[in-house]
């Protein structure tokens, strides 16, 4: 069913950073293909989600049991690719997976946690995105380091960049759930909007929104029964008007600078680090 | 919560048999352990379970997401555990137990097909618990083999005696859920009774069954409201008759015969092999 396949990716750039010797990265980087899609297969029937990449998702398709055992069995599996890797970073690379993986569920535990709170605080917020989505970019690229052999420390410093990557990465995702090209995003826009998701975008504008906009702001997250095109027009004209979307933007360029930062603390030459800046302009721009 | 903790028992048994050095088998015997209860915890979401060690089920205490999630927070701890294991034989350990792990989901998944079936024969019956039971026993024996740095065809030997005793440890449990005694049991008896459930005792009545015992058995078994204790006294009372009670004993005789016959091909010393017999003695003639 596709997908961008991000995290394999970043497990290549991150190997090659160091050695044009990639093979022994194969396998390990479809692990952490595989453990991610096992993550959104659990998530969706935790979120309810009817859609996955414009496809109904497994619950939906077959049903809960399925999905349940399913992910079970991906998750296994990517253990198993894992386990294909080199004997000699195996313990390396399974204590980093482990660790990652934990952190994972307890962004989604922290995820689900949100819906119910009332306030969300924006470090709150970036916390949660860090250990659900950035620490497995962070990890793709730590990974990648093991396996070429590289430095304790400029493995940890590709960490360290990944997760500020990550962190962009994922505003990025929150920003396009709103003002992505529908036909292009491969979703229907304005899903976060509707369920009063609470995003990066929705946790500022709260933050800043007073008088007549605040009021209109509360209006529409209170509402049970809306019109869907309706709410999604009104909440983009109150973003619109509180400068949202630039804030976020320059958020996510904050976190892209100071991941650039630490990568070029990475003791190698700047001309094997060119594909993996390339790869992380076009993963900070793209339209879906 | 306790639990009988026989996973991890027999991985050091198992290593024993070879060496008194067991100390390097004590990570991988936990991993085991953490992933039989994410199994259950799993499986009693997929069979709505209400109780399990007398006490509510995660999803029932807490809800069906945070069951999901711990369940799979406890997967990943499992092989976190397995690989602080001896680092020299990990890959080997890693392979069996994420094969181990991917049969029991299958195995998970034909006991819930077989909900469904109008007819499941004894040899499919087998296979299932194979999957499903037997093969985690026998991988903790080959564990424990692997750990003591048994040759190869004795440690495969230990995995073929383990799936026996497996077989046979099932369908004792199967026997305890009618006969045992509730307050030794630690759970009711007479659940799979009550929901028809296809074990090897009802698979088997079903085939002896004719007459009018076959009538009264196709009653109970399509009566959508009865009372409980009823139906399990009546069902009971057709066991007896076909006596099955002896004949599932039969059964498990039998694997276990054929089980030790196994072992005694191990080469080494039989001293060394008398903990392990009499473990599964116990195991076998067990009231709970």
């Amino acid at each position: 069913m596709g997908g961008k396949r991000i995290r394999p990716l970043l497990v290549l750039l991150g190997c090659n950073v160091f050695t044009d010797k990639i093979e022994q990265a194969i396998y390990p980087s479809i692990a952490l293909e595989v453990f991610h899609n096992f993550t959104l297969l659990h998530d969706d029937i935790m979120d309810n989600s009817e859609k996955r990449r414009n496809r109904p998702t497994v619950h939906m398709k077959w049903n809960q049991n399925v999905a349940i055992l399913s992910g079970d069995a991906m998750l296994i599996k990517s253990y198993e690719l894992l386990s294909r890797g080199p004997a000699d970073c195996l313990q390396q690379l399974l204590g980093l997976f482990s660790k990652s993986a934990i952190e994972v569920c307890e962004g989604q535990q922290y995820d689900m946690d949100f819906e119910n709170e009332r306030e969300v605080t924006p470090e709150q917020y970036i916390r949660m995105i860090e250990l659900k989505t950035a620490i497995i970019i962070a990890t793709a690229l730590k990974m990648g380091s093991i396996l070429a052999g590289a430095p304790k420390k400029d493995a940890d410093l590709m960490y360290e960049f990944g997760k500020n990557l990550g962190i962009a990465f994922q505003l990025q995702d929150d920003l396009l759930d709103v003002y992505a090209n529908p036909s292009l995003f491969g979703k229907v826009t304005g899903n976060d909007i509707i369920s009063n998701k609470k995003t990066f975008l929705l946790i500022q504008a709260i933050i800043l929104a007073s008088g007549n906009v605040k009021k209109e702001l509360k209006r529409w997250l209170s509402l049970k029964k809306f019109n869907s095109k309706e709410k999604i027009f009104a909440i983009k004209k109150i973003y619109d008007k509180l400068q949202i979307k630039d804030l976020t933007m320059k958020c996510i360029n904050s976190y892209h600078q100071q991941g650039l930062g630490l990568l070029e603390n990475v003791n190698i030459d700047d001309s094997r680090k060119t594909e993996l800046i390339a790869f992380t302009q076009t993963l900070l721009h793209r339209q879906k």
